[in-house]
């Protein structure tokens, strides 16, 4: 196994480059740091293409994965070149490239009742992160981004979903597409609005059902003017006149899940 | 009205330093940034000792709340400085320093069925915040932090509440006396915990309650295999074994506000 010791070295020039949104895009690749995370992705079907391993801090689960690893894909790294590869702290000594996948609305299992969670410019990646995290807990089938732009392989966002997007399908598209699929399909559409009637645990979350999130600062966007949903709003009771995105999105999901589980 | 004009001043200076919990602790006073927030704490009836103007950034917002304040508490400062006391983004050209609040257990509203939400070690101050911003939303009657040593006015926890951290008693106790007051008051203390038997929505979640959050890392401390509590935890349906900790408290918060309501 070759051992990398200069941060200079092409390859590692390489992986630094697909913190870039435009590089992710062109490569189809993404860069993925710590043993949970890679593994998760590993059993969602994720392809490695490159494991970078720093010996001198390899967590015991980082070793154990490692040693699954075909050895034609694995690169030892200096601690110089790792602390040049790794961004987030109390890393265990793992950095993965990784392909992409694709998917698209065919991806969405094919089931009675599927729930789905519809994510519109979710401007900050930590956000989505989070989101998925509680989309993998909550069960939902499939996370749907309509942003044509979207790119669900930014490094915070994988930081934060803690390798929970990987369980997913991940979907991207747009409005129209969207939601002549939901009509097709008679999956009902929720939206999350402050200007809701209905509290969250008033609707019926039962059955085939998308739920939809739009923007921190912009809320939903004005398309769902003309799309028939049915908005809902959390709660208010002091100063705050809303919850962190993430947290609102938790809390409708969870809600679902008990109303499904009932 | 004067106007500082270096960083070097000394009243600057003292503002920085209660970035640091020592001096926080030392002068009884924390530092808050942007018209929302300081609007919020003044709402509720936190009190201003010094209110710092930048007039370049100001919003409209902060400019209709400084026509409110004594002349004798502005001091108008200069970009330079504006740029040394703010530290978020985005920020609207106020930065405040007012006097801390001190509750205890007496501080909670005698009704016949408070709620509280109770933290032991919450180790980042972000999660802290946002865990008061769902628990102001949800309408709980107060935060209970079982660690003496924890500062509630940490910047980092302040912006994440986005001001909603003042809407409610902030009271900072040990376990001893918490479990005591709980047992006078008929209180049922309800922790979440991974190893719970029921899910957060099997349980009874009205009346006196209590709800025990544990720290992100090691969960509830041991002290709670000797209390008397009920466990309950979150369905996790996928890859990830835990939601982030202001997650899952939000989801337990509003299951509780529903079935209180219902």
């Amino acid at each position: 196994m070759i051992t990398i010791t200069s941060p200079q070295n092409q390859k590692i020039k390489d992986v630094i480059k697909l913190r870039d949104s435009k590089a992710r895009r062109q490569t189809g690749l993404f860069v993925l740091e710590g043993a949970r995370e890679i593994s998760r992705a590993l059993d969602s079907s994720y392809i490695l293409r490159s494991l970078y391993v720093c010996l001198d801090v390899l967590s015991p689960e980082a070793r154990d994965l490692t040693s699954q690893i075909d050895e034609r894909l694995k690169l030892n790294i200096t601690m110089e070149v790792f602390s040049k590869l790794a961004v987030r702290e109390g890393s265990d000594g793992l950095v993965a490239v990784l392909e992409q996948k694709s998917f698209d609305l065919s991806s969405i299992p094919d089931k009675p009742d599927p729930w789905l969670l519809v994510l519109e410019n979710i401007e900050k990646p930590g956000n989505f992160g989070a989101l998925a995290r509680s989309a993998d807990g909550a069960g939902i089938d499939a996370i749907v981004i309509l942003d044509p732009k979207a790119d669900p392989f930014n490094p915070n966002a994988l930081r934060a979903s803690v390798g929970a997007l990987f369980s997913r399908p991940l979907i991207v598209t747009d409005h129209e597409t969207f939601a002549t699929y939901c009509a097709r399909k008679k999956i009902r559409i929720v939206t999350a609005s402050p200007f809701a009637k209905d509290f969250h645990f008033q609707a019926d979350l039962r059955g085939p059902l998308a739920l939809v999130l739009g923007s921190e600062a912009w809320g939903l966007s004005p398309v769902w003017q003309k799309l028939e949903n049915i908005p809902v709003k959390i709660p208010m009771q002091g100063l705050a006149d809303s919850l962190n995105v993430s947290v609102a999105g938790a809390v409708i999901l969870y809600e679902a899940l008990r109303q499904r589980w009932s």
